[in-house]
């Protein structure tokens, strides 16, 4: 039982998921609580000589290596960052999390899920979440908004339906994880979206005090 | 069911197990076999990137990260190069394999090896070597061959009783797998050894043509 709360923010490209989770973690700090706001991959130093692998489409990965990649990335990131703080009491908000694996990897490019699944269950059982905030939108819009200029990573060079599968897959985790899964829609003004997770996280804390 | 032979060599540093491969692809590349001389971690590209990362012991990693790392580089290895050769009939000659894995991050870091053999069980049971030559002596005698002048790895900073549990992890598995397992004495002069190794090899060539 950890004496802190485990917040992850998923969605696909473009979804705002960044900047809410950004939003709530200033909220939160201001009102002082302690919080980590951290992201996956690669916000450990040995993470970002791993995700520099991972989003550089330059170099060639098999969907398995990519996958093994992640969970090398999230055991550092657990061990060296998340369980601490948790188990210092903070609030720790973390931009994307196993489920951006079952969805990417397993959804989206095909490995399979119960492969992913199995793994899930023997490295990082202990740490569920207690609450995901999925940001739904399509993927025209998500994509629409998140346009670079500049050179594209493995992700966004793939195309509209393969962020579709991403989509669905989280819906899918979703309906499966009802208790833990808060599913926002992202096409909302930010400020709406902002209050709506606020609030439930609030609950959240004061079930627990 | 391949078509190649699958080969691994294991040891402790200095064990000569480096040499002994080379030797051996040599030999057999002469006779006219289809050989392929490779090694583990980094013998593909994305493999190189993450061998750096492995072996800079100024890089912080836990001992599970460590272990996840060693599963990419092998998964990328085996899907870009040991399996498409070993389906094209060639003899594939491995310096380190999963065996390392167990001992290495097993015997010798403390990793459950319950976890690491459910690992190799998922993601590489369908590829087990024909054979594996272990080159075994004391991590006095390895250690000492191996002397570097200049800045030492993840492993060669290990103590010298590190070096002995891999060493005894090594020993543990030729007797539970024996069918597979050759091992030899690697203090005995280069040739002896080249020639044993030699001959295990030819028999397996024979039974197979």
């Amino acid at each position: 039982m950890n004496k802190g709360i485990f917040i992850t923010f998923e969605g696909i490209e473009g979804s705002g998921k960044t900047t809410q989770g950004k939003l709530l973690a200033e909220k939160l700090k201001k009102e002082g609580f302690p919080v980590l706001y951290t992201y996956e991959p690669g916000d450990t130093e040995a993470g970002k000589h791993i995700r520099e692998i991972l989003l550089n489409s330059e170099i060639k990965i098999t969907p398995l290596c990519e996958l093994l990649l992640y969970v090398a990335d999230r055991i550092q990131h657990i061990e060296e960052k998340i369980k601490p703080h948790l188990e210092a009491g903070f609030i720790v908000i973390c931009d994307r999390f196993t489920d951006s694996t079952v969805v990417y990897q397993g959804y989206a490019r095909g490995i399979s899920i119960d492969l992913i699944e199995k793994l899930n269950k023997e490295l990082f059982s202990e740490l569920m979440p207690d609450l995901t905030v999925l940001l739904d939108c399509s993927a025209s819009i998500g994509l629409g908004r998140n346009k670079k200029v500049n050179k594209k990573d493995r992700f966004e060079m793939e195309n509209l339906s393969f962020h579709e599968k991403v989509r669905e897959g989280y819906l899918e985790l979703a309906r499966i994880n009802k208790e833990r899964f808060f599913v926002l829609d992202a096409t909302e003004p930010i400020n709406v979206i902002t209050e709506k997770i606020y609030k439930k996280v609030k609950s959240i804390i004061e079930c627990r005090s």
